[in-house]
C-alpha cells in the first residue's frame, strides 16, 4: 500500500482551509526545519553555465563516507533520480522487470516503476524482496521510521546479486540517524545504489539537489542520462558549503532531538500514540485523526495525512519555540 | 558534422592557457552577457519544496506568445529536455527511429538520439528531413545563425505529419530575433515541439531553466517524465520576474545590437570574415583561426573553436566597454 500525495503542498492546504490564519506552519514535510545558513553564492553561480560538479561530489563523498570505488553522482534532487532509475533500467534491460518494495513507503518509487511497465509489488518482506529483479528499501522508512541495520542490507544485496538483481536503498532521511546505521560506508560496489537527499537534511528543498552512490558502471550511465549542467550553479555552490560543514550537522541533530522530544510530549498529551519516525518527523495514530487534521488545518498548521491509513498523521519537527507554542495552543483547544 | 565540445568550459581554458591573465573574458558561449538584473528570491524559494510551476509556465506562455491549445512545460534547462526527448521517444516508440538534423549544428541533439540507438543523419536538407521519423532544426542555427522562416517550418511539419513524424525546433537563440521569425506563435498543435532556453536569453545559464512548447499529449508525457519539483525554487521565482519583463527584453536587444556592431567592426579590422551568427554570437572564419584562438587564450579571452571546422571561431558578444577594449587590445597585438 502506497503513501498517496506529497507533503509541502500549501496550495492544497489553502484550498482545504481557506480561513486558516497565515502564514502556514507547514509540518507536512520531512524537511529539516533548520535550514542550513548558507552564504548567498556570487552572481557567477547564477549567470555562468555551471561547472562540472566534481568538487561538489567530492564534498558529498566525504560527508557520506563513500568508500572507493563507489562513485557519487549529483542530480537536481533525489526525486530526479527516482524518476530516472526505472526509465534507465527499462531502456537497458528487460521489458517487464519484477520490482519489490519493502513495506509501505514513499509512493514515488512504485509510481515511477509502474510508469515503465514494471511489475511492482509493495509491502513485501525481506525474503520476498531477495527474489526480485530490483528491490527497493527506504531506510529509515517514510513514514514509520523502520530502520534496517547495514548487515540486513548487505545480506539482501548478497542474495540479490546471485541472480543479478539490483538493490536500491533510499536514505533520504538518514543524515541525522546514528552513523553505524548508515549503509553507504559499507556498501558493496556491485548491484547496489543508495540515494541521498540534500534538500531534506539541510532544509533546502527548493534548491533541488540529491545524490546517487553506486559502482562505476551505473554511475556512468546516470551521468550520461542527466548530461551536462544537470545541477544548478547555486545548488553546486551552496551544496559545497553545507556538505563541508560537519559541525553544523552535529548542532542541527541536537536541535532536532530537543525539538523532537518537545513534540513527542505535546503529541502524547493530546492523546496521540507515536508509531515511529526519524529525527525529521513523527508518525502518530489517533482514533480521530481526520478531526485532528481538520482542527490543525483550521489553525493554519498543515500536517501529513495518508489516504489509505486514515488513522495516521505525520508531523514534521517544529522549527522554533513560536512554532512549538502555536502547535501546543492548537492541540490544547482539542477536537470537537 | 557535429559541433564538438561545449562553450563556457573555463576549466579547459585554464588548462590550455595556464599563464592567461585573470579573470577570463569568456566569449565562448552564446549566453546573453547582459544578465537579467533579478531581485534575489526570498529564503522560502530555497528552503521549501518548489510550488507547481504553473505561474511560471503562464508567464512563459505569454512571453513566447504560445497559442492555445499549445502547452508549455518548464524543465531544469533546455539541455534536460534534449536529454529527455530521445529517451522518452525510445520508451514509447519503435526501437531504432530515423532521425534527421538540418545542417551542422549543436552536437547534443545527435549525441542523445544516438545514445538510445536511433539512426541519426546530420547535415541534411529540408527535403530529406521531411522523410524522417524525427526532424530536428536548430533555429536560428548554432553556430552559423541560419534562420528558417515560420512558413518553411510549417511546410516541413505538414510533410512530416503525413507519416506521423515529429518536428523538433530548438529556438535556444531565438529570443532576440525579429518576432515575425518566431515559430511558436504559429506552431501547430500536433507533431511539433519547440525548445526555448531561459538561461541563454536572460544571461542566467547557472539557474537551469528551459521550456518545451508542444501539444497536450507530449506535454503530459514530459511532465510525467520530469515528475514533481523538477524546477528549483530560485528558477521559478527569477523566471517569473524576468519573463514578465518585456521592456527589459527590448532594452537588452538594443544593447546586444550596439555591442554586436562594435564586435563586427573589431573582427573585420583584424581580418576575420563574418560567416553569420545571431544577436548573441558571431561565427567567423580566418586562415589562421588556430593561431588566433591561441593568441586570444593567452590574453585571457576564451572563444569557441570547432574540432571539425578548424578555420571557424565563434565569438560571444562582449558585455561591456572594458570587455570590448580588452578584445580590441588583443586583436591589435595580432598573431605571430
Amino acid at each position: 500500500m502506497a503513501v498517496c500525495g506529497h507533503g509541502g503542498n500549501l496550495a492544497l492546504a489553502a484550498e482545504l482551509f481557506p480561513g486558516a490564519p497565515q502564514p502556514w506552519l507547514d509540518l507536512s514535510t520531512g524537511l529539516n526545519p533548520f535550514a542550513y545558513p548558507f552564504q548567498m553564492p556570487d552572481e557567477h553561480s547564477f549567470t555562468r553555465l555551471p561547472d562540472l560538479p566534481e568538487a561538489l561530489e567530492a564534498c558529498a563523498a566525504r560527508a557520506y563516507e563513500a568508500p572507493p570505488p563507489i562513485q557519487i553522482v549529483a542530480a537536481p534532487g533525489s526525486q530526479a533520480l527516482i524518476q530516472a532509475l526505472p526509465r534507465l533500467h527499462r531502456l537497458d534491460g528487460k521489458p517487464s522487470p519484477r520490482i519489490g518494495i519493502l513495506g509501505m513507503t514513499y509512493a514515488e518509487h512504485a509510481l515511477n516503476w509502474r510508469a515503465v511497465g514494471a511489475r511492482v509489488q509493495e509491502d513485501m518482506d525481506l525474503d520476498a524482496l531477495a527474489t526480485m529483479d530490483v528491490a527497493i528499501v527506504v531506510n529509515p522508512n517514510n513514514p514509520d521510521g523502520r530502520l534496517l541495520p547495514p548487515a540486513a542490507l548487505l545480506d539482501l544485496a548478497a542474495r540479490l546479486s546471485k541472480h543479478g538483481g539490483l538493490l536500491i536503498v533510499d536514505e533520504a532521511f538518514m543524515d541525522f540517524e546514528a552513523p553505524e546505521t548508515h549503509f553507504v560506508p559499507v556498501m558493496p560496489e556491485n548491484g547496489v545504489l543508495v540515494l541521498r537527499s540534500f534538500g531534506k537534511a539541510y532544509g533546502l528543498g527548493g534548491l533541488r539537489l540529491g545524490f546517487a552512490l553506486t559502482g562505476p558502471k551505473l554511475a556512468a550511465d546516470l551521468r550520461a542520462w542527466f548530461g551536462p549542467w544537470a545541477v544548478s550553479g547555486p545548488a553546486i555552490a551552496i551544496g559545497r558549503q553545507a556538505l563541508g560543514d560537519s559541525l553544523w550537522l552535529v548542532e542541527a541533530r541536537k536541535r532536532l532531538e530537543t525539538m523532537g522530544t518537545a513534540l513527542d510530549r505535546l503529541l502524547c498529551e493530546a492523546g496521540f500514540a507515536v508509531l515511529g519516525g526519524t529525527r525529521l518527523y513523527r508518525l502518530v495514530t489517533h482514533e480521530k485523526a481526520a478531526a485532528w487534521f481538520a482542527r490543525l488545518g483550521e489553525a493554519g498548521i498543515f500536517v501529513r495525512r495518508f489516504a489509505e491509513r486514515p488513522l495516521w498523521l505525520r508531523f514534521g519537527i517544529p522549527g522554533d519555540a513560536p512554532a512549538l507554542s502555536r502547535l501546543a495552543e492548537a492541540l490544547k483547544v482539542g477536537i470537537r
